[in-house]
Order: structure tokens, then C-alpha cells, then sequence
């Protein structure tokens, strides 16, 4: 429980320490290792009132934006108001040139404005705006409410799609609302470099309280909004999105998060928002869902298989999967939870040769080295995991919820063939990367990484 | 791609073998063999002529009946008129003093009724009767339709459920409505053993129609009424029902399947007809979706925990699952489909000694061993099949569709500890098995089958 290590090179043979860890946790590997050893208590949640509404009549509250279309000329501005509210978002073009209050240069949007009730709950009104045909790498401001309850925000649109585009990408998962998580957001704010979030899953834990307290979906929302307001968040659907109660009689699964976080998943020709992808700057990013079906003929198989086909690695260099739960973890907390969706799709991911798989789910940091498991057939015995240049190297950052040690990845993608790959923990300053890593791209630059900085901090959450 | 083997004894090695023939499709393994080829060419549809609606002004047509609560007191009643029409069902106890035009004696009930679009077709009115609190081991008639129009037939209600009441299943899966599928259920209606159908999925095969045309799906109910309207059939879903067909903007699983079908889900605590369990003399049997979430925390997942909780073997010695997509299937066809279930759920079977596993969707006949695979932990090896007394004999019997050497099963429990298994082959004459068994309960009399007699018959379809 207290030891952590570090897998230093390309090596089969580590690589299968690392899982056979899983079956004798108290087996200590030598090598690298990070000599942080966390807190074993759960950290508290924020209590409600920390996290009180903005001021004024029927004030816009709980405000964040994704992408809104595939290329990034677009944007979903989301937003809650108590009351049935103005479903407008004002927008505008910054420039030196012009000033912010002129009107002539000012667009509206309407919202679709949607809202539900769980159990005994019922939620306020959720509006969704999608702004279009806006310019490319240009400072946007946006402004919600009306007459005297205004609140005003600003985005950057992405530069075009291209291959040497550089761009820098924040990742996050499981991030909760407790005092850690503020920590988290906080030094994720600080850090001047990401231009959007990758969130692999699992926001508020609502579903920790009795009934599913979706009051703690408000609180949440309004807690990350310092982040979510001001960049793109790409959304990935976790377990604590499900919020299934049967003993309340709740048994859809992603209410409370579809009605509040909507997705391009059309745009992507996806029929459901929990899978579904954007292209960004020189990233293809897919996004999908460890919770609903992936096997063979069904929708989020199809729509993958599908997608593949459509990614050009010569507009989009960088292809990055996200997914909750993760398909190579040496925890036992969760243990071969992803195996099932492992089995189906990891082919296609080496095939496809993706870069980067970024997961969540389990609260501890690990990083792999380029490893596939595909040739097993039942019979041969070749089910362990070995070396593969063509295979994605899987991040687990589920690390943000409940203990001190977490913190957040910046992926800062420099061209078409090198990404700066960096973990911040939290107790960390900000300046200092726990883990980094130059990631090479497996389209124009498919060699080995130099891996000897990767460590892994292992979690307290053995079973 | 001609020979086919069997497996004579318990053995790993033969089981090995087995799955090795996936990999080298030439390979002929030595032992007692199925001598029958299979002719290479599939069977056609029966035209839609051959199936017409029964006469009379909106005459109610398409009779399927089910059980309709957890202990076979209830049946659910379905049926199609083309209009509107009279939704009631009127039924009465059949009896050496009663007269079955008394009607003093005759009950009634009212349906539920439905419809549906498919892209450019519109189903009829189809109804959904629930007739509750039947008399146990009892024969009902019962009666559709309205004034000079009426349609008239009959079921047997099951014994009160005990762990040594005999009672005879029949297995068919992937039926279609070729001609061989017509003399697949001639031969299964002609045996007078069967009681109640145990139906693996794929129904109509509508989906290989343009536009699915939904007019196969009220043939298929008119192909299969000569049984369906006398027994029930406990559906499962399989990949023919998914109807998903995004080029026409049909993107909602199942449609036409769960319009036409529905099951007793809700008396068994399922959030949806397409994973359900019933119990039935002295057999608890479980019904899975391959193509929905089966993932950890989903629906389907916590259902099934939960589901084998409440098994009592003291009362239904017999635990049964039906699934469509097999996990273990020696064919390239679909080989390895299953997989992703498998991870997910073999390990419960194994627990819960799950006597039987019948699927389909493979288009022939095979029975496996006793064989689990669940030790795997990505990285030990073990991940090869093991003989293991605690698992289940896996029957694949997709094997109604497309081939004449095809056929169906029947199981015949005979007690606590007993039940005799036979597999009926097209080409036979009814009275020959070409595969039996004696089947011993896992929970009263978990001793190693004698299998010399298994035969697996290999199909057309390798790659």
C-alpha cells in the first residue's frame, strides 16, 4: 500500500511486474520511484454553501462551453438559470480596434433551454446556445443574462485544422468537488498553457450523497466554472455520470449529465453524445463511452468503426482516445474493469495506430509504455501484454477526486511529430512535472520514446 | 471447410484442439465425426405470398404468446390487427365438464396496444394482453377478434414451480423464414415433447431486406404462429432485432423487435425487455442482451448481480441462460464476438453453476465441454479454457437459418438431477438425435458427463 514505482524502459519483462503487482500488492519493485505517499483519508467534499449562486434576480449560473462542430468554428455555450430565464447569449469579436461595447459587431444566439427532475429534485432551466462560422484563433466575448443581471466571459478560438499546428491540451479526470479538487482547478487555472480540457469522466459524484443530490450537480457546475466558462471542456461520460437509483426509480442511465452537458456528437455523426469526437488544431480526438454497449452491431461499435476510416492523419497527426475506464491498470481498485471493452476495440487502436489513450476511473496516476494484447484467440495463450510500436501509450489521470497527490497533464503539442507530455501534482508547485515525457507521433514519427522519467504513483485504494 | 469432428471425452487437450481449429481452419481433427455436408448454397425466403394474413375483415393474425410473470401464472398474449381493431383477448379454462361455449366460465382481458414506423412502413395495431392468476398445469383456450371474425386457440399452463418437475424445453435460434426454416419448425411442432420454446435470437431477418422491410416482420410472425399461438416462446434478442440502419435515420435499437415482443422484465426487477428472467417448472432462466451495456455499473451488469442473488436451487434446480452471441464458438464465423461478454460475466456463471448456455448466431450446432476460462489476469497466461465441473455446457444452436442440415433441441429435465438433451437434425426423420446427452445438475448432481455421443457439425462459413 505505501509503495510506488516506476516502469524506465521499453521492456516486456516490466511491464509484466507492473500487472503481476496487481495480484501481490505488497510486492515492491525497485527502479525508479515516486517517493510520495499519500494521505489514506478521503479528503471533504466542499459544503454547499461555498459554492453559492452568482448575485442577482435569476442570474446565469453554472456556465461552460465545448466545441461545437468537428473543425473548432464552433462553440456550445451552456448555462443555468433558476428561472425560465433569457435563452440568449450575446457574443462578440475582441480586437485592439474595437471597442467591446460596440453593438454593431455584436451576434445572438438563441439556447435550446432543457431542464428534468430526479427523484425529488428538479433542475433548473439548461441552456444550450451553439455559436457558429466563427473565425478561427480569434478572442471571443460572450455575454449572458439580461437588463442589469449580465455575466460576461471570453473564449480563443482554435487556429485551423493542420498537421504542424501547435496546441496545447489540459487533461483531467475524476475530478469531484472536494478540497483537493479545488486544489486541482486552481492549479490548472494557474498554469497559463492549456487551451482546452480533455475531462476523461466522472464530474460532480452527486451520486455520493442520498438520492443522487443533484444540488451537488449545481454545486459542481458552479465550482469548475472559473475553468469551464473560459475554454472548451471535451466531455467524457464516467460511472458517476450513470446516476442509476433503482430504489428511487431512476433508471436512466445519464440523465443528469446529458440534460447538462451537451456534446457534437451529431456533428461527429455519432447518435449519442456519449461517443463522439472533434478535430482540434492537429488533433483527432475521439471520445468514448465505457457504459454503454460497444460490442459487435451495436451503435458505438458501428459509429467507431466508422470513425476510424475518417481520421487523416495528414490534416490531423495526433489521434487521442479518451475513455473512463481505463484498459491497462495495475490497481486492484477497479481491476480489469476495462477489460470487456479492451477485447473489443483495442485492433482497431493499434491498427489505427493511436497515440495517446487518456482514461480516468481509477484515482491514481500511471502512465504504460507502447503495449498491445491482440493476438490472443482463446486457445494460444498469447494474452500478455507485449511491446508494440503501433500501439497507444495509456495515461490514467483519474487522479484529481479525493486525494492530495493528484493533480492534472498538460499535453502541449509542438508539430507533427513531437508532444511535450508533462503530470503536475498538486503538492507539487506548478512548475514542477512529477512525470514528462516527449511522446513521438506514431503516424510520422513511430520510434520509441525515451521513457526513463515515467514513474507511477500508485493510489491508496488497494483492495 | 468439410470436416467436421467431435469431442469425445473430458479433456483439455481435445478442448484445445477444438479452439485451434478456429485458428487452422484445415485442420481435421480424428474421433467421432458428423458425417453430414452441408449443402454450400443458403436457402431462400419463402415469398411473402406464401404467407398471407388470415382472411376475414381485419382478422387479428401474428398470435405469439409468452409467460408473463416471474412464476408461470401469466401469459402475455400478443397479436396484430391491420386496423384499429377489438383489443381484447377472451380465454377460459378448457375442461372434461365444461362446455367451452359456456360462458359463464370465459374471462377477459385487455391489451396494450402499439405501433411503429420504419422509415417508409407503418406495422399494424399490435396488442399486448396480460392474462394474470392462471391455473397452474391447466389447458386455456382463448379467442382474438371481434364478431363473425374470430380466431381461436390454446396453451397449457406450466405445473407449480419444484425442483423435480419435469418439463420440456425446445431450443431453436436464428429461425428466419427460408424453407429451411419452415421445415426446421415442422419438425419442431411435429414433435409433441416440447412445451415451451427457449428462442436464442434473430427472428425475422427482416434487416436483409432494403430498408428492413418491415413487412418480413409480419411473415415471420405469421410463419411461426402454428407454434407461437400454443406455446409460449421466451425471446432473446439478437443482432437481427438491433434494426439499426443509419442511412435511413434508424437509429433506435430494437424498434421493431420491442413493439412486437414484449416480456415479463418488470415482474423480474429488469429496467428492460431485453435481459429478464422467468421461472418455469423446475428451471430458473436467464435472458441476456449481447448488443446492450453490460459493462460494470450499467443496467444490464447490476441487473444480473443481483438476478443470481435470487436464484433458489431448492426450488428450480435448474439454472439456464440464454444469450445470443456465444462466448465460446470453435467457427471463424463471428469467432470471438462473444468475448467482450464473456470477460464480463464468466466468472458469475462459474460461481453461480450455471447448469446450460444456449446461443445462437452462429449458423450450426456445437456443444462444448464443461470449460471455464476465468483465472486470466492479463498478465499470468492462464487465460486458456480449463475443464471445470462448476461450469456450464455451452450449446450453440443458431442453426435454424440458411441450412439444411439444421434443426432443434430439446431438453427434456426430467428432475432434481436428470436431464436429457437431444439435438435434431432437418435431415433426420424427427425420432433420431443426432447429438444427446444426459445432463446432470450442477447444484444436485455435479458429476462429469458422459459425452461420448457429442457430435459438433461444423458450418459453411469459414473465412
Amino acid at each position: 500500500m505505501c509503495c510506488s514505482f516506476s516502469i524506465s524502459m521499453w521492456s516486456t519483462r516490466i511491464v509484466i511486474v507492473l500487472f503481476v503487482f496487481v495480484v501481490s500488492s505488497n510486492f515492491c519493485n525497485g527502479g525508479y520511484t515516486g517517493v510520495y505517499v499519500r494521505n489514506p483519508l478521503p479528503s471533504m467534499d466542499m459544503p454547499l454553501e461555498t459554492l453559492p449562486p452568482p448575485s442577482g434576480f435569476n442570474a446565469p449560473e453554472q456556465v461552460h462551453i465545448t466545441q461545437g462542430d468537428q473543425q473548432g468554428r464552433s462553440v456550445i455555450i451552456s448555462w443555468v438559470t433558476p428561472l425560465r430565464g433569457y435563452p440568449y447569449v450575446k457574443y462578440w469579436e475582441q480586437g485592439h480596434h474595437h471597442n467591446d461595447h460596440n453593438h454593431n459587431h455584436k451576434h445572438m444566439a438563441r439556447a435550446i433551454t432543457t431542464s428534468y427532475t430526479y427523484y425529488n429534485y428538479t433542475s433548473g432551466f439548461i441552456h444550450h446556445a451553439t455559436i457558429k462560422r466563427l473565425k478561427y484563433d480569434t478572442l471571443y466575448s460572450y455575454e449572458l443574462g439580461y437588463g442589469s443581471v449580465t455575466r460576461r466571459f471570453s473564449f480563443k478560438t482554435p487556429p485551423p485544422l493542420g498537421p504542424d499546428v501547435p496546441y496545447t491540451f489540459g487533461v483531467i479526470g475524476d475530478l469531484g468537488q472536494t478540497y483537493d479538487s479545488n486544489q486541482t482547478l486552481e492549479h490548472y487555472v494557474s498554469n497559463p498553457k492549456g487551451q482546452t480540457m480533455l475531462f476523461v469522466g466522472d464530474l460532480s459524484y452527486a451520486d455520493h450523497y442520498e438520492f443522487h443530490d443533484n444540488r451537488r450537480w449545481d454545486t459542481w457546475a458552479r465550482f469548475v466554472e472559473k475553468s469551464t466558462a473560459y475554454q472548451p471542456w471535451i466531455w467524457t461520460a464516467g460511472n458517476h455520470e450513470l446516476d442509476l437509483a433503482s430504489e428511487i426509480g431512476e433508471n436512466v442511465p445519464f440523465k443528469p449529465y446529458m440534460h447538462r452537458y451537451h456534446v457534437p456528437h451529431k456533428a461527429a455523426e455519432s447518435t449519442s453524445p456519449l461517443w463522439y469526437s472533434i478535430k482540434r488544431a492537429s488533433a483527432h480526438i475521439i471520445v468514448l463511452s465505457s457504459y454503454s454497449a460497444y460490442g459487435k452491431y451495436t451503435l458505438q461499435y458501428n459509429w467507431l468503426e466508422k470513425e476510424f476510416q475518417k481520421v487523416d492523419r495528414s490534416v490531423t497527426p495526433w489521434l487521442i482516445v479518451l475513455v473512463h475506464s481505463p484498459w491497462y491498470n495495475s490497481n486492484t481498485y477497479h481491476y480489469m474493469e476495462g477489460e470487456s471493452m479492451r477485447v473489443m476495440f483495442e485492433p482497431w487502436f493499434v491498427q489505427n495506430k493511436v497515440d495517446i489513450v487518456f482514461a480516468g476511473h481509477v484515482h491514481s496516476y500511471e502512465r504504460s509504455e507502447r503495449i498491445s494484447n491482440i493476438q490472443y484467440n482463446i486457445v494460444n495463450g498469447l494474452s500478455t501484454p507485449v511491446k508494440d510500436p503501433s500501439a497507444p501509450i495509456y495515461i490514467t489521470i483519474g487522479d484529481a477526486y479525493r486525494e492530495a497527490s493528484f493533480g492534472h497533464a498538460i499535453l502541449d503539442i509542438k508539430n507533427r511529430t513531437h508532444a511535450y507530455y508533462t503530470w503536475h501534482r498538486n503538492q507539487d508547485s506548478e512548475a514542477v512535472a512529477a512525470d514528462s515525457l516527449w511522446i513521438y507521433n506514431r503516424h510520422y514519427f513511430p520510434v520509441e520514446e525515451n521513457t526513463t522519467s515515467t514513474m507511477i504513483i500508485l493510489d491508496g485504494h488497494i483492495k
